[in-house]
């Protein structure tokens, strides 16, 4: 019989989310590093997946017409470069939390504690036509208890 | 005989540069719209014609080892979703000229000239190890030519 | 007033379409030259570029719920890596109509006319959840048109 | 202090390599489903962290010069869509080995057993001016461990 390892969702510490992922090929430009748009892949895998275990559920939320988390703006500075088969830490934090929308930070950690990359997303909450509009009360309280007090 | 169509590289106009880019499917999400981390690229693709049509040689210089572009920081906004087959003119700005880096001011605009998206990048010439290093002469006077002054 | 140059969306020479691309920094890997499966994203780009010059809206049936095409299956062969900069043209040729299918046979070639990919996808229409559905009959008459007699 | 977890690199079972990958929102499009050329990204990570186990070191081989491993070509079959926040095994197993190259096949499942695709893949070594080289016999002899007799 077939074992079926889980991939790994990340661990939630607290406020904090932690998910490693790792720099493959596709990754990689040919400058030998990894593309500067990619890092927002990693950041929206760990994103989903800290979400998704606060019980978050996006493919349902999709699904049933309700509607989508959207960017609405993000800031993101690049330390160090990140090269192939590097192993590294995505550090998930959210903050300013609104009816709407939270800020959420992240880290690029690779795995010596050096830090590649970080970066500032606003995330909002929005209908299938692409308006604003409030999470979910579920997906609210859910917020509420990843949001430090005073963030 | 098979013609040979060249890929548009866009106009520069001034100090600005436009060019077109389409959205295909490759560039959605399942919410029906593009992936944030999408219009990086469609951004990188005009920075890349605009350098390139001003002479700068980005493949000479990686082959030769003499070192790349690399973005050190930046800023995007999301203000109106892209939709599939939407077309878009991305318009490129730089400012801020240094010895090794540039910023260059994007905005993405779809055909009816709604805003879609704007970003600010800083660019910087790093050596193949990547140490931050002054830009060879000749990229230097490309940039100068396209910095407005005073910017 | 800013133009809107449009971006290109190939020619349709009979039965062939024509359709140029060029390689950017993220389409390569850090081996220097184009990532093996960005030759897919392209190849999407002109399938999808030929049925909308014949009047097909992939956009419209995904929003009203009819259905979207999806690759059956695909091969391909890599002859010649493309490199940064490379001006590229995709060749797209149809075979096979069924009710709910076609074959598409695509070739990637340099601006010197070297081959350097060729691939051959089967391409269905599938409802919303997944089934194979015959396509709209507007749909089936666009493609008679591009599929070659006895092909 | 921050605990770094390992990114999973998947596990060898005899001449079986298990790897595990969750759809995240960048795979998907806007059908709701996984984007057709996202199965290639899943699958070289699943063969760059088998060959990886195996000793083989792609970014050493690629920094010192030596070469890097191409797709000469490749055949999907897709059947079944992998939708937002499956989680999928991916299995490869590899044949035919020679002195330049190795053939792969490679099969996603998803959790219940699903066979959601399958491919074949034939990798070959290449030096970087993109010729044809006879692997490195360390890396030969990897292989050899991984090809079951008479494949």
């Amino acid at each position: 019989m077939t074992s079926f390892p889980a991939p790994p969702s990340g661990l939630i510490d607290g406020t904090v989310h932690r998910f490693a992922v790792r720099a493959y090929i596709e990754d990689t430009d040919l400058s030998g590093v990894v593309y500067h748009a990619n890092y927002l892949r990693w950041f929206e895998r760990a994103r989903s997946d800290f979400v998704r275990l606060r019980g978050i559920d996006q493919r349902g939320a999709n699904e049933s017409g309700l509607g989508a988390f959207a960017v609405v703006d993000l800031t993101i500075r690049y330390a160090v470069p990140a090269r192939l088969d590097d192993a590294i830490l995505i550090e998930t934090r959210c903050a300013d939390l609104r009816a709407a929308s939270c800020r959420m930070h992240q880290k690029a950690l690779r795995d010596d504690g050096i830090l590649l990359s970080e970066a500032n997303f606003r995330v909002g909450f929005v209908s299938p036509d692409g308006r604003p509009r409030r999470m979910p009360d579920g997906w609210h309280a859910a917020f509420a208890h990843i949001v430090p007090e005073g963030s």
